[in-house]
């Protein structure tokens, strides 16, 4: 008889989104009168930009035609785009990355889940408390995370390095060595991020400790700080240590296009083992490729009109993210974020658990956003809001929340 | 320091169609003045049909407006392409699947390489010998595999059911008790398949042994007897044991497009523990999504003009696997395939091993191939040639052949 992968008995509950997409559909129907404004998942709302849309008509037109045809992509992804993406994500910050050290994936959810594919199961992850859920779930459905507490909602095998109010959230290297650290920054769900400076602490422990940094950049267009590094291989030493995982979903709006790429420096070894080559491997063995018109429509996030108009909506989000911050400080919460992110952290009033308030923001002002505690323990008590509305919208939910 | 997965190390080579670019870009940049024809990778060369095109364009437009934009995608895929996937390729067909049974995902590749996933690592895999080498290189990087025997280039757990002239082509139940039986038919490479009331006796084994079946069905559309099954589930039992893996690449020749689906049957249980629900859960924590515009794109293939324009296609193909078929024929070969599949299958001459025909193919006709032994070790002394060139090139490769 055939058995199954019994880490995936461990996990608790379901994935978060699903939780909270349960939770509105049930609100929903019981309520259909009800307005609901969503500022939870962390997913876009304005349109893709016009270059975008100019360059996926003309790759469609390629489509429908034999001579323009394109069929599999290379292994890595196009040049045309690997190409835009060293150009002006490394080269033009002074990061000596190399066109065949860019792996172009559907997205960085599917790298920042499958990454960990490639490491020994008696690797030991450190994580940031809290983060995206998807760093310790890959973990355990791979058995690296030992056993679940249910009452601290912690792993057994997983370092936790706690990011709160008390620390300014900021991660301190952690009492136990870890193996491989998830670094999200600037962080989801805080919307709260570190100083190159002290980022460059981390590439050092890394290097000193022998551990790889798995650094999830998803967020780095809305840096607005001078002193926040855009790529972790700013940082001197980064290429022995880290792989970067980088996404065009909040950039460019593409959480429907779906379109991520990782690097992982050829300079990254374990003893002799080359880990580029090994995610060589992997992506050759077990995905086919981005979509030739999302590699199109990727590199045109890059060309000159593309690159103003993306400007213009990240602009757009963080006048929503202020919008947000600014009306929640001026109706008493205590707020984190929102300056070099897109995501609003608040402190939760009266000692709420954070799904208490998510159910009285929902019951009381039909605002959904989502449960800080769902990121890790130490977001219990937290929760966050995206600037990820419409301004409309944004501007609407502020003001109700304002009226609790 | 951390550690890498070791099963990586134990992957023989590189994957099949790299080695083979690789040594097509060595002898083109030898002979930069030879014409060569890929009949190769199985890499389609026909434009999307219109109705595709057009979809695409309505859907890119969509995205464009505010109004219509579309962000993250439902976690299984869109109900209109998962109830269009039900009515034509299920329903019409007598078999009871449900859209909640439907995950829709960016290719058969990837799912046919990420179902092991949700198995134990202490699974024993079986599969047809020769078949598509992602089936047997995930279980490697998984540690399910055992020890590889260079000499008899297999694997000490895995089952192999050799498919040669010598039975037909048909996979027998092998003498050890497998958990895990991948079934590939059409097959890839031989282009050969099994009756349907062949296939209900594999239903009926799986059920009655406790085994799992992956049942690849990328090939169905080019099915043309009539005895032959387009689904598993047209066999009586087969929701309590199989999981079915489609692809829209060869159909649709969607290879540079990326769509395919997975059903997982709710009936599918270990114990009590539903594999619909591992599956879900892997899907919303390691995937996210088909491109909308994609699924637009798929959603056209079951329209009625997108339909009569597909089964242009695939006669158009099978048009050429004829030609090569007849061809080789009528020069001494002794071929197999081509009926129900794009894949020509031929022994070759003088004891020639399968990469000395890829050499002499290759250096003497300039047609690229794939060499059966690549495929596994009862590949051996086999060639696969595909249909999926266009009928002018198909024809000049055959004629090449001829005057050798």
């Amino acid at each position: 008889m055939f058995k199954i992968n019994e880490n995936y008995q461990k996990l608790p509950g379901s994935y978060l989104f699903s939780t909270i997409a349960k939770k509105v559909a049930a609100f929903t129907q019981a309520n259909p009168d009800k307005d609901i404004i969503r500022l939870g998942i962390g997913d876009v709302t304005q349109p893709l930009a016009p270059a975008v849309i100019e360059a996926m008509h003309k790759a469609v037109d390629e489509m429908g035609s034999a001579e323009t045809f394109h069929g599999y992509a290379p292994d890595l992804g196009y040049e045309f785009l690997r190409n835009a993406i060293v150009e002006h994500d490394y080269t033009s910050r002074g990061c000596d990355i190399a066109p065949d050290e860019i792996f172009v994936s559907d997205g960085a959810k599917s790298d920042s889940a499958n990454i960990q594919e490639i490491f020994g199961a008696d690797n030991k992850i450190a994580v940031c408390d809290p983060v995206y859920p998807v760093y310790v779930d890959s973990n355990v459905m791979s058995g690296r995370t030992g056993v679940y507490n249910a009452e601290t909602e912690t792993w057994s095998d997983v370092i936790y390095m706690p990011c709160t109010m008390e620390n300014g959230f900021v991660p301190e290297f952690p009492k136990e060595t870890p193996d491989m650290i998830y670094l999200c920054l600037p962080n989801n769900p805080t919307g709260t991020t570190i100083t190159k400076a002290k980022l460059q602490e981390w590439v050092d422990y890394a290097n000193r400790v022998g551990a790889v940094i798995i650094y999830d950049g998803a967020y780095e267009a809305y840096i607005s700080e001078e002193d926040v590094a855009h790529s972790i291989y700013e940082c001197e030493g980064a290429k022995t240590c880290a792989i970067e995982l980088k996404s065009f979903s909040k950039n460019a709006g593409f959480t429907g296009v779906r379109l991520g790429y990782t690097v992982v420096p050829k300079e990254l070894k374990c003893q002799d083992v080359s880990l580029h080559g090994m995610w060589a491997r992997r992506h050759g063995t077990k995905f086919n490729g981005a979509p030739y018109i999302v590699q199109r429509a990727g590199e045109a996030t890059y060309s000159k009109e593309g690159r103003a108009q993306l400007q213009e909506q990240v602009a757009y989000y963080m006048k929503n993210a202020a919008v947000i911050k600014t009306g929640l400080k001026d109706a008493g919460y205590t707020v984190f974020g929102g300056v070099n992110a897109p995501y609003i952290w608040l402190k939760t009033p009266d000692n709420m658990t954070s799904w208490e308030f998510f159910d009285y923001l929902l019951e009381r002002a039909n605002v959904v956003g989502t449960p800080g505690s769902g990121f890790g323990p130490s977001g219990e008590g937290y929760f966050r809001l995206t600037a990820f509305g419409s301004s409309e919208n944004t501007l609407a939910a502020i003001e109700r929340v304002k009226k609790l």
